[in-house]
């Protein structure tokens, strides 16, 4: 993802859809509401935006499926929910946050995720609905350049939010269809509690993009709260710590921290991250490379 | 588990048991063979052991089918491979360690983790293999009392292993099948790289056992080694220290824990813990509950 790469209308089709996720999350706070609503409202609707890789949108499996992996966790109890590998739930961080609260369990996969969904008045969705022609084209593109396999998909990330609310307390959300071509039933970092997703009140929330398998072997989001709790590191330092850990085993991405003073990281390895903040003091950024 | 629930035909096979597994380690280990290997050839002593909750014996889900989940590490390189809900695979650790080892990914899942293991010669078994009448009694034992459905399958422990080789190098690996019962697809803790399971050469190596979901929400084998490496704590202290987060969050277990010096910890918070520890000093110790 360069400026090379992405031509003026993606580039604003992708920060229109950024400030309507940040403007749907911010009223929730504004309106009083909880870390947790404001990072689901934000991801549902980054999900149902046919240009991110999550819900509507995702990328194509090997198999030429669609299969969606979502995370939530609140950082005031530690509770947490997700999901993977679900191919007919609308909002698969939606379906995460009804395994938090609804489930005994946090983890669940497959068509038995989507049993309970059913269980728990979720209707399923055509699994058309995910499906768009440009996604289906990125997957025949690699298809017929397999030696590109790894490279291709870094620029379809994943989408992620973290939210402080007025009582300060924080919470971390994450979906994504995941790689392009994947295959095997592979899940990535972002449903996994503690790699592409963790919420603490003692330290912050954080939810990460890029190559799973490194943010999954360094604990990522985990690693950057027990940086902050654990040795004081800021937000941003913790960040940059784990990033340089992922970068020695060979991977990049980027990670979303918030802690409950309110203090933000944004930090990423790759030429670009899709992202947004905004406060209650007014401040409203949307960028997408190291300049903006 | 407590002595009033287990008989001594039961103690006496899994002490034996116990003792086959960890004497296949410690020749591995002192063969000059390294932490990884030594962890995989226990772990799959253990899921061939019908009396133990992984491959061969492993607890029915709601469904009446085996259901394996299991995760290596390798401490040295940060390197980990996972499979969750596979059902034709003898030894899912061995198939662990293939992704580990051969795939571009880090964790598998369900059938995809089969069509994963018969393209790298892993010739599947019947699904009969792993079923036995005392697993299946259990399960309907608890389809008649379904209130009990969280506190029985306490007893049915995951299997796991760490490893301290002569180089200094440390492993961890753990399987299970899950919670007798368990619906949706649920994934416990065992298999995710930093809640079950997690080795690092700067801290040390661990596996768990006990309520996964909340080994899940706290990181617990990630956290372990993140308190060593960031705090200085030792292992048991580290252990204790989890186990008391896991405690506070309404959850029970075990944990056991190797640095790269040799220093262990066996830590519980469960009337008892199969477990066993060996070194090359000649100390040999197999154990059931907090006197022996």
């Amino acid at each position: 993802m360069t400026r090379d790469t992405l031509d003026a209308a993606a580039i604003a089709a992708h920060r229109a859809g950024l400030a309507a996720a940040l403007d749907a999350g911010r009223a929730v706070l504004a309106d009083g509401g909880s870390a947790i609503d404001a990072v689901t409202v934000a991801v549902s609707a980054l999900e149902d935006d046919p240009h991110f890789n999550a819900g509507r949108g995702a990328v194509f499996t090997y198999h030429g499926t669609n299969e969606l992996d979502a995370a939530v966790m609140d950082g005031q109890t530690r509770r947490a929910g997700a999901v993977a590998g679900v191919t007919r739930t609308r909002n698969p961080v939606q379906l995460a946050r009804t395994v938090m609260e609804a489930g005994p369990h946090v983890f669940l996969s497959g068509a038995g995720a989507e049993d309970f969904a059913r269980d728990h008045g979720i209707a399923p969705v055509d699994p058309a609905w995910f499906a768009t022609p440009e996604r289906l084209r990125q997957l025949e593109e690699l298809k017929a350049h397999p030696q590109a396999w790894f490279d291709a998909d870094m620029k379809y990330g994943t989408v992620g939010a973290v939210a402080r609310d007025a009582a300060g307390h924080v919470a971390a959300a994450t979906s994504t269809g995941g790689l392009t071509g994947k295959r095997w039933g592979r899940i990535g970092d972002s449903p996994l509690i503690g790699a592409g997703t963790y919420a603490d009140d003692r330290a912050g929330a954080v939810s990460c993009t890029g190559s799973g398998e490194q943010f999954i072997r360094a604990g990522a989001a985990h690693e950057i709260c027990a940086r902050m709790r654990l040795t004081g590191d800021s937000a941003d330092r913790a960040a940059r710590a784990v990033l340089g850990e992922i970068g020695a085993m060979g991977g990049v991405g980027g990670v979303i921290v918030v802690t409950p003073t309110g203090e933000t990281s944004m930090a990423f390895t790759t030429p670009g991250m899709f992202r947004a903040r905004a406060d209650s003091t007014g401040a409203h950024e949307v960028a997408i490379f190291g300049d903006g």
